[in-house]
């Protein structure tokens, strides 16, 4: 089986050490040989980590996309162009392709890349995409096949779950963790994609595809990051019986309707998820028949992405020798449940005058947008009182009328975090 | 495609359920319509659960496993005979066979079960019978194919995991968490094969054949279960950071030589396997690329347990319609290691008399047997002492002999619970 490798960064590297030094494995597992016939990068003087043979580097990337001898394609480029063109060009050639492109797969493009793979009848495979290692996509694509899926629920982000996590621990405010993970080589130093919460939203958009069939793209998810969560928020979680992560919920939402969206969320301590610490990943499947299933590990970094990539590819060469393809989600092209329509538990934060009568105007506000409160809690803080309030079930767009009524009543200093409440509805 | 299932209580009841209930969405995804073309039972006259057809059933399982009609064959009865016999006959007419069978697959006919199926070429799947609902037998066989995995760890026996759970957070003892966990249902009239750890062992010696190709029979799996652990156990696991859970573990250990073994461990806080509750099951992988793996879930339950088995039989339509079959673990007939040739490090307890030069005594003991001690703790009990040792990595061997000793001497009441520490050797 001869393969081409588009990209020889981190995981480009990694995956050809993984080929050379498990070959044996590799081959009895796969059924034929796999031959590296070829490695595409961008500059062929640059120096390249041992192990990577410099005779099969070429900056010729158009000829191994389209040469009939390859039979496999795997793209390790990232971002969206040129790598979608090659993609869609190898598929045209009638090659399998196996990717770890989560930007490609979550664009528009990335839709009309999967309809392609579909009609040539090759597989355009993605494990490495969402969650690095964890053998998720496969898990969704073929254990869960016959399972009717309710939600899924996932820590898709180590940068923001390395921060949380300190946040929590250590007491410490979020500018000055991330300049700590920025030092440690876990964060960029652009870190927007992580932090606002983009990059678990395109790993959203392909969990829906993956795990519901339906096709949604990265900028259709309703995304809000961490940037605004600072160490008060972590104390309140605390003081609650939470734990703060960042989350990309995809569930079922009543008449066919699919709810797609990041935000961070209270999560119960004793939820599977809160224990999921550091740089770590994980996904919380809950089925009509399985029930509660997690699946945990490492999210990203060269070889854990290359093993989840050499999985993909001893498939891709499986499914060819044995003229099929892997299993792809029936697609049910739904419609997105509008946020407004969401219903949640909420913590809210309010900074007010410190004067008798606040709590009722306040409660009053709450009441009249349908919204019943749970708990409340009050800390004087010498200038005024903090209010934290924990809210019962309520429709977002409620919980945003209630919001701004807040914000515009004059003993309301400041309406501070409202972060929504998941995973209290545990049937186990 | 046609399908026959042996035997109809819990699992099979749900299974006809979810076939029934899911039946277009599993066609679509297995390329076939699966019809049901009979369901063995014992007994006619017994009542059924709704949605069992009547028609199907029949008290002639031999002719079902032998009908040239029948494509596959799913087996529900458990036990070893006749289970074994007609798993064989099914396997010996050309027939898949999904099966749950974990007594089957761990003993000696479960390596001539195998092999006979890789000789006909067909299918025999068993994702249910290890961790129920859990896609860890199609992640190791498939995603990890490339993968060298070092070590498998888990919990997959949720009645112990449900007593350790209750004896650890109430504070409760042995005897008493039992006859709940019996009042509901979570452990049986006879809970031996649970608590004794048979049924963590037949698991261990199925997990050594799938992550690491040995053939390994329960019985040749050392196997120490939780009846000898009491509310003081779960005490001292408490005081020193750990969590008390029975353990299934699988390693690779020096010289292509794999230890198996079944006992209770103390398993720090901070590890992913610590924070895994009641009867849930999880198992944790840790590979050369991959890192650090967990999958968690439900491990028994009709529904759970036929969610598994739907979804081997959908793999089993897919291949028998493709003309392959599923991977098959590249086999490594090895040795075993013997468990005096393992190490660990242990929690010990020791109930001495309260007089100067104990301690030193003791401590000589130890050091004879090169046994080296990282924390001792001494409480005085009133009558004697209590001395709790906490060692850094021995060989087994040594550690037998130095209780030997320890049993021997005078100023030494009684040897209490010896206890390996396990996972603390993570990377991440």
């Amino acid at each position: 089986m001869r393969v081409a490798v588009l990209g020889c960064g981190n995981v480009g590297a990694a995956l050809v050490g993984i080929l050379d030094a498990r070959s044996e494995a590799i081959t009895t597992q796969s059924g034929a040989r796999i031959e590296l016939v070829g490695v595409a990068v961008g500059d062929l003087s640059k120096a390249r980590p041992a192990g990577v043979p410099t005779r099969l580097l070429t900056t010729d990337t158009r000829s191994l996309v389209t040469d009939p001898a390859v039979d496999i394609v795997v793209e390790l480029i990232g971002g969206l162009e040129p790598a979608g063109e090659l993609v869609r060009t190898a598929l045209e050639h009638g090659k399998s392709v196996v990717t770890a492109n989560k930007a490609l797969l979550a664009s528009p493009d990335g839709v009309a890349l999967r309809s392609l793979a579909r009609d040539q009848g090759v597989d355009l495979l993605y494990e490495a995409a969402v969650a690095g290692a964890i053998p998720l996509v496969r898990a969704l694509r073929q254990s869960l096949t016959g399972e009717r899926i309710e939600r899924v629920m996932g820590i898709v982000n180590g940068t923001t779950n390395y921060i949380l996590t300190k946040m929590a621990e250590d007491g410490a405010g979020y500018d000055e963790v991330l300049a700590d993970a920025q030092a440690l080589g876990l964060a960029e130093r652009d870190p927007t994609a992580d932090v606002g919460g983009h990059d678990a939203a395109a790993k959203a958009a392909i969990l829906a595809g993956v795990a519901f069939g339906y096709d949604v793209a990265g900028d259709d998810v309703f995304c809000e990051g961490i940037t605004a969560l600072g160490s008060s928020d972590a104390a309140v979680a605390a003081r609650f019986g939470y734990v703060l992560k960042l989350l990309a919920i995809v569930e079922r939402s009543g008449d066919d309707q699919l709810s797609v969206r990041v935000h961070p969320a209270m999560v119960p301590v004793s939820h599977p998820l809160a224990g999921v610490r550091d740089a770590f990943n994980a996904v919380f499947i809950e089925g009509e028949a399985a029930g509660e299933l997690m699946l945990y590990g490492q999210g990203a970094g060269g070889l854990p992405t290359a093993s989840a990539v050499t999985g993909d590819l001893i498939d891709a060469t499986r499914n060819l020798l044995a003229g099929t393809t892997a299993p792809t989600p029936d697609r049910r092209p739904g419609r997105l449940r509008p946020l407004g329509e969401v219903r949640s538990a909420f913590t809210v934060s309010l900074e007010v005058d410190d004067s008798p009568g606040v709590l009722a105007q306040v409660a009053a506000v709450f009441g009249n947008h349908r919204i019943s409160i749970r708990t409340m809690e009050q800390e004087e803080t010498g200038e005024g009182a903090q209010l934290v309030f924990l809210t019962h079930q309520a429709r977002e767009a409620d919980m945003q009328g209630t919001l701004r009524e807040l914000g515009g009543l004059r003993p309301v200093r400041r309406v501070g975090s409202v972060v929504r409440i998941v995973g209290e509805d545990r049937r186990a």
